[in-house]
Parts: C-alpha cells; sequence; structure tokens
C-alpha cells in the first residue's frame, strides 16, 4: 500500500536496518526500540492487525518469531523475551501494517509497556542487527 | 507435566473457565485479568515458551488467536486487542507452560504492561467466557 510506512521499508523506498529477510518477512530492527536489540516482524503481504491476518502469514509468523527470539537469547545473552502485537490504537499500534515486537529482556530492567523509546547511536543499530545475524 | 498448573487446567484436574477447546489448545479466562476479557491461549502439548515452541503449535496459535480476537471484538466492542507471549521470568512469565495473552483494549483504558490484576465477581468470568463462545 502506497501510504504505509512499512510497505515502503519492505519494499526498500524507505530504509532500514534489516536482520532476515525471507520470500514473506521482513525482519527491522525498531528504531524507537524498548530494549536495544528489539526487532519487528512485517509481513510482507499487506493486513492491518491480528483481526485481519493473513492465514499463510499466521501459519508461519510464530515459527520465524521462535527463531528470531533465540538468536536474540544468544546475541545478548538476555533472560527472556516479550513478544507483543498492537492491534489498534487503542492498543498503541501506530502504524496500521502488522507488525509483531520481539524485546530482548533482563532482569530487572524496568521495561514496561508502552515503553520509553531508546535511541541508537550512528551505527549501532547495525552493530545488533549483526549480532542478531550471526545466529540465525 | 505433572507439576505444571496448565498442563493440569488442560486435563481438568484444575478448574478453569474454559471460552474455546479443540485438539490443540485450550483457550481460558485468565484469572488475574489486566482487563476483563483478557484470555489466554495453551497449546494442550508443553512446551515452556516461543523458544521451545513446538512446530505445529507455531502453525495454528497465531490463526486460533486472530479468530479469538474478532469474537473478543464483537463480543465487547473493543477498540483494539494486545497479544501478548512473556518468555522467562525477567519477561514476566510466572507459569512455565507456553502461553498467549490476549487482552481487549478500549480508548484511554489507562492499562499497562505489566498490569494491575483485576478480580471477577462469582460467575463474572463465565459470563464473559459466554459472550465471546457466542461469536467463536
Amino acid at each position: 500500500m502506497e501510504n504505509c510506512i512499512f510497505c515502503r521499508i519492505i519494499d526498500g523506498s524507505i530504509p532500514s536496518t534489516c536482520v532476515y529477510e525471507d520470500e514473506d518477512f521482513k525482519v527491522i530492527m525498531d528504531i524507537s526500540p524498548a530494549a536495544k536489540g528489539h526487532v519487528l516482524i512485517l509481513p510482507k503481504k499487506h493486513c492491518a492487525d491480528l483481526l485481519s491476518i493473513d492465514k499463510e502469514v499466521a501459519e508461519k509468523a510464530l515459527l520465524l518469531a521462535s527463531k528470531i527470539a533465540n538468536a536474540q537469547k544468544k546475541a545478548f545473552n538476555c533472560d527472556g523475551i516479550n513478544l507483543l502485537q498492537n492491534s489498534g490504537e487503542a492498543a498503541w499500534q501506530s502504524v496500521f501494517h502488522l507488525h509483531i515486537h520481539l524485546i530482548p529482556r533482563f532482569k530487572d530492567d524496568g521495561i514496561a509497556v508502552p515503553w520509553t523509546h531508546l535511541e541508537y547511536a550512528e551505527g549501532e543499530a547495525e552493530e545488533y542487527a549483526k549480532k542478531i545475524r550471526a545466529f540465525l
């Protein structure tokens, strides 16, 4: 969809830091992360949210989430992972293209949802992406 | 697993308010909900979390989550839904049997994660379950 920022990230017309890509999904670094290493799983086929999720996307997304979560755990030696999917503005969704958050967690990191947005220094998101890719 | 509270809820030896059940999953009302109408999707096959999720469970869980979320939306006329899966104690997991939270959301409901646990009055959880079941 032309006006969808995630469709434009998927087609490359808006740049992103890519962690993983296959026929059905693109996985990118969240640019306003809850924790450094926080990624978004984007299905390439546009749908708004969980309520309207495509059957094939639904069948593949959690397997991919597990694969990425395992890589995050190895990359960052984190203690846990939150998977979060927000459907609807009332549920904190701000881009209306289905996306799944995977947030690395550490004991007593104090993270809450909605989170305080962190910022990456120049090149830092790529460093984090590289660490995840090493375990994929 | 004998000492797993969710395995015992699945086999019926611990009571729960069931919203939906099939060969692979049991969906129950969360007894300490973030919002009334909050449910948990439990795969019948025990696994701890997203990191160790069974392939077949992963392939089916999001489709079921979409089905339940649509029923919650119709049942409660809510504005959104959060899907949350916590893997690891550092990520707020307290029962180590994979479960997916589906939380109905309303504009300006003030819910945050981790949430303040609400309590159902006697019979009230069943009333909420009944409303969801009407749309399944």
